[in-house]
This record gives C-alpha cells, sequence and structure tokens, in this order.
C-alpha cells in the first residue's frame, strides 16, 4: 500500500474514536425511540467518510479548533437519515452487513426515525451561528432527495450515461460535495477555498458511486455486507449495465434490457453478465471513469496550502479508486 | 360574529395573497417532480394558520419588514411536509378535501418530497441570518417526528389523558410554537416576549388539536374534508373517546374498548358512540378542556404591546374554540 494512503489509515484510526465520541453524544438527546434507531444504523459500522471529509478539509485551510466535531457528526447523522430512508424506498433488507432498520422497527416508525435525524443534524449545525452552513447542508438534502426520485422515476427505463451521471450526483455527490464545501465555510476561508472544496467534493463523490457500481459486480457479498450484484437482480441501469448492453448486437441488447427491466433474469443469466462485466474488464472501463472525476478533484486541491491534511485529501483519491467495499 | 373575529377574518383577507405569493415563489425554487407535490398540497387549500401567526407575532412585537412572508411561507412548508409523511404513516385518504399525496404521486415520491420540502424549509430559515430560527424550527421538526413516533407506538393501546397530551403537543402544538416564537425571534426583541410567544404558541396548539379532535365527532365529513368519525374507525384514543369511556360501567367499558383497538366495531356501534359523544356533551366537555388552555394563552399575551396585530393574536383564541372546520 502507498505511503499516503497507510497515512490516511492511521488518520482515521486517530479520528475515529473522537467522531464516535461526538456521535454518540449528539444521538443521546434524541427521544428514546429516534435513539434506538440512529444507534442500529450508526453502529452497524461505516466508513465514517463525510466526518473524515469535513475534518480533513476545515484542517487543511488552517482550521484547528476542537469543535469541527459536531459538525462532522452532523454529516454523518444526515448521511444515516438518507440511508433509512432509502432502505424503505428500495425495501432493502441490509445495511451494512446489517437488518434493515425499517425491517427491524416498522417502516412507519423508520420514516419518522429520519425525519427526527434530519432535525437533529439541523440542531447542531444551527449551533455554529453560520446560516452559511445550513444553507450548503439544506440545499444537499434537497439534491439528495431530487436525486433519490429521479432514480425513481426512471426505474424500469433505459438510461443514458448522462442521466446516470445526474442520479449518482444527487444520491451520493451532493452530500459529499457538502461535507467538504462544510469544513471549508467553517475554516473561514476565501470564496476561492470554499470552491475548490466544494469542486473536490463533488468530483470524488461521483467517483465514489462510480466504484461502488462497479464493486456490486466484482465485489463477493460477505464482503460488501450486502447481496452483491443486487443492481442487476433489481432491475437497476448503472454504468457497468450500461457499457456492457452496449458491446451488445441491436437485438440481442433489446432482448436483455427487457428482462433487465422486467426483473425477468433468471439466476444464470444474471451470472453470466455479471461474469462477463467482471472478465471483459468493464469494472476497469468504470474504474477508469471514476478516474477523470477524481484527476478533477485533484485539479480543485491544487490551491490548498501544503500541509499534513492536504496530502490525505490527495490520499483519498487513491483510496476511492482502489476501495474494495 | 364578533368584531374582533370580523377584524381578524378580514386582516387575514389581506394576507391571505401575500403568503401565496410568497409560497408559490418559494416553492417554484423545487425541482420539478417535488414542486408537483408542493403545489398539490399547497393548492388543497389550508388555513395558513401558522404562517398567520408568524406575521401577527412578528408585527405584535413592532416588526414591519416585508422579508416576513418567506418565514411565514417556510412555516406552512414545514406543516405541507409533515402532513404529507403523515398521510403516509395513517394510510389516509383525504386530505383538506383533495386525494392525499401519496396515493396520487406514490408513497416513494411522497417521503421523497416531504424530505424535500423540510430542506427547503430550512433553506428559506437559512437566508435570515439568524441561526436561532433554524434552532427553533429544528427543535420543533424533532419533536413533532417524535409526537408522531409515540402516536404510533401507542396505536392499539387505551392511553390516558395525560399521554394523549403529550402526543398531541407533539404533533400538532410544537410547530404552531415554532410559528410563534420565529416571529418573535425575528422581531428583535428581548426573551421575555420571545418566551411569551412560544408560551402563546404551544397552548393554541395544544387547544386546536383539542377542538380538531372534537370536531371529527361533531362535524359531517364535506365540512371537514375528510371522513368523520375517522379517529374512531381508525381505532384512534383522542379526548372525546377517552371521556366517554369513562362514563361507562366497568365491564362495558373493557369490551368497547377491545372492539374500538381491535377495530371490529360495526358501524351502529361506531353511530352510537359517536352520537353519544355529541349529544352527552362530551364534545363541549373537551372544548371546555380547551379553554383551559387558551386562558393559559391569553395570560402569556399580557406582555405583548397594545397594538392591532396583538388584538388579533386575542382573536385568535376565540377561532380556535369556535371554528367549525
Amino acid at each position: 500500500m502507498a505511503n499516503n494512503l497507510i497515512n490516511l489509515k492511521k488518520y482515521l484510526k486517530d479520528e475515529l474514536p473522537k467522531i464516535n465520541t461526538s456521535l454518540e453524544t449528539e444521538i443521546k438527546s434524541l427521544p428514546p425511540f429516534i435513539y434506538k434507531v440512529a444507534k442500529h444504523v450508526l453502529n452497524a459500522g461505516g466508513k465514517r467518510l463525510r466526518p473524515l471529509l469535513t475534518i480533513l478539509t476545515a484542517r487543511a485551510l488552517g482550521y484547528n479548533k476542537k469543535d469541527i466535531y459536531p459538525l462532522a457528526s452532523a454529516l454523518e447523522i444526515f448521511h444515516s437519515a438518507t440511508l433509512i430512508h432509502d432502505d424503505i424506498l428500495d425495501n432493502a433488507h441490509l445495511r451494512r452487513g446489517k437488518t434493515a432498520s425499517h425491517l427491524v422497527f416498522g417502516i412507519k416508525e423508520s420514516i419518522l426515525a429520519g425525519d427526527g435525524l434530519l432535525a437533529l443534524g439541523n440542531l447542531i449545525v444551527a449551533r455554529y451561528n453560520n446560516p452559511a452552513l445550513t444553507h450548503t447542508i439544506s440545499e444537499a438534502i434537497l439534491a439528495t432527495a431530487y436525486g433519490e426520485i429521479q432514480e425513481i422515476s426512471l426505474s424500469g427505463q433505459n438510461i443514458t450515461e448522462t442521466t446516470y451521471l445526474e442520479i449518482i450526483k444527487g444520491k451520493t455527490a451532493f452530500l459529499i460535495q457538502a461535507a467538504c464545501e462544510c469544513g471549508a465555510i467553517l475554516s473561514g476561508r476565501d470564496k476561492e477555498f470554499i470552491l475548490a472544496a466544494k469542486n473536490y467534493g463533488l468530483n470524488i463523490g461521483i467517483a465514489f458511486q462510480l466504484v461502488d457500481d462497479a464493486l456490486d459486480y466484482t465485489q463477493n457479498a460477505s464482503t460488501l455486507g450486502k447481496p452483491n450484484w443486487g443492481d442487476l437482480k433489481e432491475g437497476k441501469i448503472t454504468l457497468p449495465l450500461i457499457l456492457y448492453l452496449k458491446e451488445l448486437p441491436d437485438l440481442k441488447k433489446e432482448e436483455t434490457l427487457q428482462k433487465i427491466l422486467t426483473n425477468s433474469l433468471n439466476i444464470e443469466e444474471i451470472e453470466q453478465i455479471a461474469l462477463t462485466i467482471q472478465n471483459n474488464k468493464i469494472a476497469i472501463q468504470v474504474r477508469e471513469k471514476a478516474k477523470t472525476f477524481l484527476s478533477s478533484a485533484k485539479q480543485s486541491l491544487k490551491v490548498f496550502p501544503s500541509s499534513k491534511e492536504t496530502t490525505l485529501l490527495f490520499a483519498i483519491l487513491d483510496y476511492i479508486l482502489e476501495r474494495e467495499k
């Protein structure tokens, strides 16, 4: 493993207990039932990528106060709230290797717990007396909801690569963008740096989801903490499948697409498509695509002052590309 | 009709177009799909009680700027978001006389549209550069979600009057409290006035829901814009039913309660209970209870400076008690 990735792991190892302690402190103020749901989702693990990004961005821009942790936690809380609502929408069974909340606590209860967590996140952010933070977060939540709606409204339809990229911006990238932007806003630095952080976040967010969608085809279920080939089984069109279909002769393409969209592939067909995506280097093509976004992210970081944290923000580019779960 | 109620109607008639114009301006910035859902809920009518309370409270405390309208609209937007999620939870068919959103646009889409509207409300509030506003709103949204969860978790169980009051605080009163508190915060007046506005809001909110629950038994469906006796039919225990059950001999009480909680009353039994609640003056007892909260609200208003708007805040006490839908 490259040296900078080792340093990133070490940094995360130091920060993780502080992030988790802050998370625990914040969710403790929740009414008992919402606390249970929050605890279930947060204890299931998760990479804490968003809090880490908030911390790294703020520190890279010279912000050294300890009050960064609640803000960083708020980003994980928003993320958890969207996961809870997502899993209801997708009728998912597993999340982070544990039973999805709505199956443990009920759908109605989980809708409301999600609402409660969104409100808790806003409460934490409001404590910073900096409305730009609330503005950034609210725009991201709105864009995330819209991304999900787009995805749902297009389910059962073939989508282009352009539409696919729009959807993944909405469902993943905007909240990661907000995590970086919030760190930059808190640092109190000029607009130039805030824009750079925002652009970095948007691009790594897109790359993150691209890699996620590739992993769904290439990684095994126990590493993912959820069933693999899930997108294909659900008839969800992501980039690996778009590229796979592109290679098929017209007639076969139409036939396969119809089967995918109507969830009528049998298990052999699913396996055959998934293995072709792995073997024909389509997964590698997806990672190549991710690289173009990571390279834009890298470009944005150039205005950042040199520091340990800036080096780690560069390291995250490698982490995103090379991660296996 | 008393003079002050006529003045209140006149005031609302003048303000309503301004509130609605502001609402339309704000929701126009929504992504197209969420806009459609918002439009559906907001166009179905609604009393605009929360925006009116924000406007009246701010003005009563001397705030005369026109920028009150977006804040007032935000309160209606939060209210609409909670209604959309509520109707999914209750599997309601009608809202404000129109088909409930989730039946028009789909459950998943409505969950996300609700999330989007909550985010839009936060965006609007963030524009005021006053984190106390975001704080107040987020606390109210969290408390509302918790009130709903309590209601759900206790469904199918008998509840006491105390628990009932806790639930209605959560599901209704805290957002009305926030509407008043936000107006007071915006006015920039001392804590004394903010607390008075908050207390006024909480108490009229409780009274409002008490009257609502009485109306469910005494008013006809076409006036309500939804089926009447809905609470009884759904096995929802509200104060009228608590008082009705109290009057029954023990054995009959237990038998009736079980039928209510298991939704096994037949239509004749429903009618008989509803008519007893109307005729035995139980509905009047509920309004008497509402009066005690209205009287606390009245007390809070005493520190307010005399003004046209303060007079109208007093008039709202009568409106709440006397309203028929």
